[in-house]
């Protein structure tokens, strides 16, 4: 019996390689269940291919457009934030994979997990933003939260089999981006199009900047605070240029753990969607006798500050990661529209993290409202 | 309530270090039994710091001179192989360290598994000559097999919470030995004390040949398709000059998982004796940060033949492996003692394995027999 998914975000870099890993493995997953935000050419197209129950645009102004391109059709189409909810919990579906972008993923997410389903998490939003909110759900309802991203599949890998109360380090690798080899003021000018060349992962233009002001790390690093319960003080980043090590967990009696793979996103994608299960599918493989060297370098604060505000903001807690997060959205976009040097994206995370009101045990209102008011105070920054 | 531990081959390399990790972890592990081939000055040293139930001396003319040191004591003392059974299949036990090194430490093995004890496996020739019989042994008594030697380990660890039929290769590190990086002809010339100058790892004279010519690789080949129950065609070597990774686990799906650490046999000794459990204890930790370059090459054949050597015993099967361990024994010996030249060792093991008659599915007398025949072969092409 395959796994029944519903895919969250079908029409975006992890949901269109997702819907690759499952026409692979016709006889491990059938899609049940597709949401896009606005794309609904492509969604359209997807509905034809894949026949599933349900499908869903989030972006109602859309919809008309959407029913058209399907034409007659058995799959139930919906729109909206109701729709979204209504598919992540789908009564038939085994797991959702939520891989919605922004603030827009969170909310169904956690309807999936309040409706007893996994969850392959896609999305950084929903466990920077709103941690502590969803691991408590899921520990309520006794569901499993399967990461989806190469350096947190990583670590969940390493961590099979073994006690968590024996991790002593989490250890997330960086690609360093295409600024490691400059120097601050190199960097200092570096314009949206230098920016957006990653070494080694293709990926959308947001998290390609993350990538480029290290701000992905700060990110990965609050979410496997979440993820794994662990402190702030027990994660670091190494820098490791070639990106097949994808993380490492070391534990108290000094053995290090390490997950390595072709820098490919089917392999977490599928590793998430069967809830650990392995089997050949369509990642490609990682040849160990002509891998040649692998090289790890301390990462640099000087240069790429946004790991230490991630640090800051985590360690701060309640709604302060959120904050950051959606400070950094936004310092992000402006950028990318030349509304801001690259130091300005971290200036601009930094300000907004001295500037917020702190809540502690937030709920999601708590959540949402803190991310609104950080939006607001980066764009008073961007436009001083 | 700790460990009870009993170390059989309790002054060598691995003997002391597994009492130094006992010594730094008294609440884990308490040393009931010990014992040693001949050397009865520090065995009774041991006996005195230990104050274990029981302690053999295998060498018997060395039993009057062991009871001299130790004098007044608690302590059993037995001498000879039916002292190591005593020992090794002692009621209080939890498990035994089974690190006498050759033959010798075969029948006691077998016992301890037989009496139903867990066994940390140190000794490369129980596996090697009597794979078969020792799993199969294992198998029927449900014990568990630790492994004590870092490149199976790794594997082990990497294995934890794994199905292993979704395991698609097991790559074990090489270090390369000191002549990794000489020619042919300078490799061919090599002398005794060239060879003895390991890069990474301090051990004992035979191992250190041993890791000079590969041949440990090739044992350690055949060792991992017992423990694992895996094919030859399943294991590879990768040359990795640095020690830190110390094994690779590729699956089906593309992922690979690595075990590292500082290149120290406490950790999988520690490992071994706590079945799995991790504490803080006394083995040094890795820091990611400053690991620097990791390099891995491809072996060569060529200038290494002993890899294809054990590949091809492993094949044969039956007997053949113990009598390429036999024959490898002897020559190196021979090396050692200035009788046959560096290439001599790998063209002695090769000239046994062609002459030898292998039985298939072998029993311990057996493979006794293969051994003795073996070491008489290979006698005898040395002084051809």
């Amino acid at each position: 019996m395959p796994r029944q998914v519903v895919i969250l975000g079908s029409t975006g870099s992890i949901g269109t390689q997702a819907l690759e890993v499952a026409a692979a493995l016709p006889s491990e997953i059938q899609i049940i269940g597709l949401a896009a935000g606005s794309n609904f050419e492509l969604l359209a197209a997807q509905i034809g291919h894949w026949k599933p129950q349900v499908a869903v645009i989030f972006d109602e102004s859309k919809f008309a457009d959407l029913k058209n391109a399907v034409g007659n059709s058995p799959t139930k189409l919906l729109c909206g934030m109701d729709g979204l909810l209504e598919a992540a919990t789908w009564p038939d579906s085994d797991v959702i994979l939520g891989a919605m972008m922004g603030a827009a993923g969170l909310r169904p997410t956690l309807a999936a997990i309040e409706a007893g389903k996994d969850v392959a998490i896609a999305n950084k939003e929903t466990l920077v933003a709103a941690g502590e909110i969803v691991m408590r759900a899921a520990r309520e309802r006794g569901i499993k939260l399967w990461p989806v991203d190469s350096e947190h599949s990583a670590l969940a890998q390493c961590l099979l089999g073994e006690d968590p109360n024996t991790v002593e380090k989490l250890t997330i690798t960086a690609s360093g981006g295409p600024f490691w080899t400059k120097t601050r003021e190199e960097i200092a000018a570096a314009r949206p199009e230098n920016a957006l060349k990653h070494p080694t992962w293709t990926m959308g233009r947001k998290i390609t900047i993350d990538s480029a002001t290290m701000m992905n790390k700060g990110l990965e690093m609050i979410e496997a605070c979440h993820l794994f319960g662990v402190g702030m003080e027990k994660i670091e980043v190494v820098v490791h240029r070639q990106s097949i090590v994808h993380s490492f967990v070391s534990f108290v009696d000094g053995s290090v753990k390490a997950q390595l793979g072709v820098p490919d996103m089917k392999l977490p994608i599928q590793w998430g969607l069967l809830g650990a299960a392995r089997v050949e599918g369509d990642a490609p493989k990682l040849d160990l006798l002509s891998m040649g060297t692998l090289s790890f370098e301390a990462p640099d604060d000087a240069r790429f500050p946004a790991i230490d505000l991630a640090r800051e903001a985590m360690k701060l807690g309640g709604t302060a990661p959120a904050a950051l997060n959606a400070a950094n959205e936004i310092a992000v976009e402006a950028f990318l529209e030349g509304q801001t040097d690259f130091y300005g994206v971290t200036s601009c995370v930094a300000h907004v993290l001295e500037r917020h009101e702190n809540s502690a045990r937030p709920a999601l209102d708590d959540v949402l409202n803190a991310d609104s008011r950080a939006r607001e105070c980066a764009r008073e920054w961007l436009q001083r």
